[in-house]
């Protein structure tokens, strides 16, 4: 049986990366990773779910260790991907998703470049904008920030391996689950096996 | 609009990839290429759907045109792929699929490198004896010369984007249908339209 598959996922806020994912793991026999945080759990967030919440000590303990395939400080909280959860699954077979921020999904492609990358596309910025302003939990400054970042963001696109745009979720999450299982009819992750068992047979 | 895709398809007899092609034209937008050849036609077989059937001086003058992206002389016989009517379908932005066997999908690699190139295997070598001997219409010798003929052709298999084993059919068909549509996401295929255009909106 060969090792697993990481797949990485980005996208700017607003995407819709969530969602496809949420909808892949139902749809596909594949773990999403749980990030591990130093933030307080918000009402409805469940430990091992949500996040692992930890301390900080706790948390630089891990990192000391080398116990993170990514983490980041993002103001005053800590967030990373726990290395051995990942690993695991991988070792034993499972697929597994990773969400991230394109800055997460770089250090990643360091550390494992052998994952495959996806970008999730809003279909435009003006479908974007549209989208964060239904929310109402964003200011109109807030919203414009955030599509400047959004931009930062796209600029990244091209260190990817797959690009997927969100204009209809139900085909976003066919080309995404392709994606999917395309990648592990590819040559390249191994084939020496396969060929060594027909040969034997005749 | 892009260009299409052209999907190069081999394997060897008896591994269904020709079933797996008529499925997948059956549920992908997608065209299949019909090959030349100066062979007669047979029973049932089609001017323009089998094949296109043409004299041996039709056959010639094209070659000397440079009309065909790969031909070969099998006996008596020319084949070969038409490379307009390719390249028609490829520009008008169509995906095609063509069928050919690992000699002539080397000859597309060096004249078409953009081409995505997949290898149907059989599931074993054993239920490839099965599927050949059921046919009937071949001697032991010919299964047994046929067998080792496959694995000469499975030594191309590294020279292929994508492998994927005919195990069960309905499986097969998802998994090629997959890679045709994961191929369409790739980044490699060109995001700096769509990158310009959410720059542009913002």
């Amino acid at each position: 049986m060969g090792r697993g598959l990481l797949f990485v996922v980005s996208g700017p806020s607003g995407a819709g990366k969530g969602t496809i994912c949420q909808r892949i793991i139902r749809e596909l026999d594949i773990d999403l990773s749980v990030s591990m945080t130093t933030r307080s759990p918000r009402t409805g967030e469940t430990h091992g779910v949500s996040y692992y919440f930890v301390t900080r000590q706790e948390f630089e303990q891990r990192i000391e260790q080398g116990g993170f395939l990514e983490y980041a400080q993002v103001y005053d909280n800590f967030y990373g991907t726990p290395k051995e959860m990942v690993m695991e699954r991988l070792v034993a077979g499972r697929d597994v998703i990773l969400e991230i921020d394109p800055q997460g999904a770089m250090k990643i492609k360091e550390s494992y470049p052998d994952g495959i990358f996806i970008f999730i596309l809003p279909p435009s910025m003006k479908e974007l904008r549209r989208r964060l302003t239904g929310r109402r939990t964003e200011s109109a400054d807030a919203v414009n920030r955030r599509l400047r970042e959004t931009l930062t963001e796209i600029s990244y696109i091209e260190k990817y391996d797959y690009c997927v745009v969100n204009d209809d979720l139900e085909e976003a999450v066919e080309r995404t689950a392709s994606i999917m299982r395309a990648e592990h009819s590819r040559v390249s992750r191994g084939v020496q096996d396969l060929i060594a068992r027909y040969k034997e047979e005749v």
